[in-house]
């Protein structure tokens, strides 16, 4: 039967294809499916087009499926990164009480997240939890082609034929800066991780809104972006943005804490005493923000809660009881720690 | 095919039963079956012992599988320790030349262990690496019973039927208190995890035999173990020696490099300042090490070599080519950063 299920869907076209030929986008394409806010007559062509393709959606896998394997399989971007150890813990506990188990495989380059999730069926896994950096057309597309039921962490664009649980990786930055704005700093710097992921844009874009909202000049000498989500290629990025400033900021927002950590590591050997001259804010309050020397102040993206969420809804997805695909955002929350705290203010 | 070796091995008794009848150590049946230092007499029995109960050792299973489902999967004690993310992200980056894919799971707890042993079978993976803190009988018993081909990273008493990749932690915690004698050390405390682990008796030893080997005499003042290899379990484990010992040391050596974070924590707020006051060595060199301030001198236990070589070890097994199985050793080497070296001395 798993077999079955497996063989079903080879071949079978995707939802990108019934969107072409209905001549919509795939998000159309899938609200019409899946139930949402296309047209009537939009809603129409697009089931004639599916249906004349041949096209299943998910919905169909799973009910095929079943899910009895006892496995979950979770695809993180990059397992060295303690905020996705706090994720996955999140997961397989929830994962645990249903008595299933978490296989966690580690894929950040979009055609390795791709291939990733098209390696899974269900004669292997029951479902797939994905955390998607990048929202690449090659990982919307394996996304749309899972064979086994899907929940995705993250904020794509496509993502309406999937649960999903995203961040509020804006709200989490203006968090940082209306408390580094109430502890008396003016000039605030913004060490990014690269922006053509999802969290490096939306964390931008928070930096630049909560600016605006807190009545300060957007300066780009002030915002640099590190090639990846690391300590060490956020070594070099910090480097640059204390030459790039000539040092004139009065703190920094880290876009997670492995950043902060290099921020932490750069002032140090620059003479810059933290928080004396200058406060540090990091994003994910992963294990490390406890670690650091002044501790950490961070912004809690909600690891654990997206972890669980995702979870409940696969589980729920299994067991049948998701009649509707629920799209959730966890509220983030500022942990205030040493870093960003003036012992010296009234 | 797979169902077959899945089938055949189910039932059948494990080299224990064969040990129990034989009137042997577990030893020294695995050493009468697979060569070794028992005597002929001994192995003779053993032999006609495993014959009668119809024993068929892992090396069957191998035969009969041959593992071409593309998937290892590893279990770990402690996703949020980034030793394993070193060493998965080894043993990932060996597979994939082989164009198989790593799965993760974590378990710490005996049982936990020997039940994800357990479920992995022929029909979802390939071989499987197993890296076990605490040599219990029903990890052993698990391991023996494998129905994939297994190596494990670790130094168990009984692996005799799978390969086995060990770091030296004994010779590790040599290195670093030669290089803290070095350094001018005379009252060395050690912070380690639990001593019912592999890694916490080893080290412990090797702490004791060092202070011999350096004519330092062992005071128990100066040794204290945390419930866990973790930060969180290791901070009160530290306030307790300071206290005991009256901080009468002037160097620490901590199991693990997080433990070795919990011991900067500690001795930050006490203000005992590192490595003017105190040097401090951690173990096993992860990122973490270069995070730190000061950075952390370590013991590079060879995290990335042992998840090389255990890869290495299960491809050639899976191929065909391990006609005998070995037990590889990783000699340690000490990475000495600013935490250990004192500033002022000439």
């Amino acid at each position: 039967m798993a077999l079955g299920a497996e063989q079903g869907m080879a071949g079978l076209p995707t939802i990108t294809a019934v969107a072409q030929v209905a001549g919509v986008s795939v998000a159309t394409a899938s609200r019409a499916l899946h139930g949402g806010g296309a047209s009537a007559a939009t809603a129409e062509r697009v089931r004639l087009v599916a249906e004349q393709l041949g096209y299943r959606p998910n919905a169909v896998a799973r009910a095929l499926q079943g899910g009895t394997i006892g496995q979950i399989a979770m695809i993180v971007p990059d397992a060295a990164n303690p905020v996705y150890a706090r994720m996955t813990s999140a997961v397989q506990h929830e994962l645990a009480a249903d008595d299933r188990h978490l296989l966690v495989a580690q894929a950040q380059d979009p055609a390795d997240v791709a291939a990733a999730i098209g390696r899974f069926g269900p004669s292997t896994i029951d479902g797939l939890i994905v955390v998607p950096l990048r929202p690449e057309p090659q990982v919307l597309e394996a996304l749309d082609a899972a064979r086994v039921p899907t929940v995705v962490i993250g904020s794509l664009p496509l993502t309406a034929v999937h649960g999903a649980v995203g961040a509020d990786s804006r709200a989490g930055v203006q968090l940082a800066i209306d408390h580094l704005v109430a502890q008396g700093a003016q000039r605030i710097a913004f060490v990014n991780g690269p922006v053509d992921t999802t969290p490096g844009r939306m964390r931008l874009e928070g930096y630049r809104l909560a600016l605006d909202a807190a009545g300060l000049d957007f300066d780009p000498a002030l915002v640099v972006a590190a090639d990846d989500f690391t300590h060490a290629a956020a070594l070099p990025a910090i480097d640059a943005l204390l030459e790039r400033s000539a040092r004139s900021f009065d703190a920094i927002v880290a876009a997670n804490d492995l950043i902060a950590f290099a921020a932490l590591r750069v002032l140090s050997d620059a003479g810059i005493a933290v928080p004396g001259d200058c406060l540090v804010v990091g994003m994910d309050d992963t294990e490390l923000a406890q670690m650091a020397i002044p501790s950490l102040t961070s912004v809690d993206l909600g690891a654990e809660a997206r972890g669980t969420l995702a979870a409940q809804q696969l589980l729920a997805s299994l067991r049948g009881e998701a009649d509707a695909i629920s799209h959730a955002t966890v509220v983030p929350r500022l942990v205030v720690r040493e870093s960003s705290t003036r012992r010296d203010r009234p």
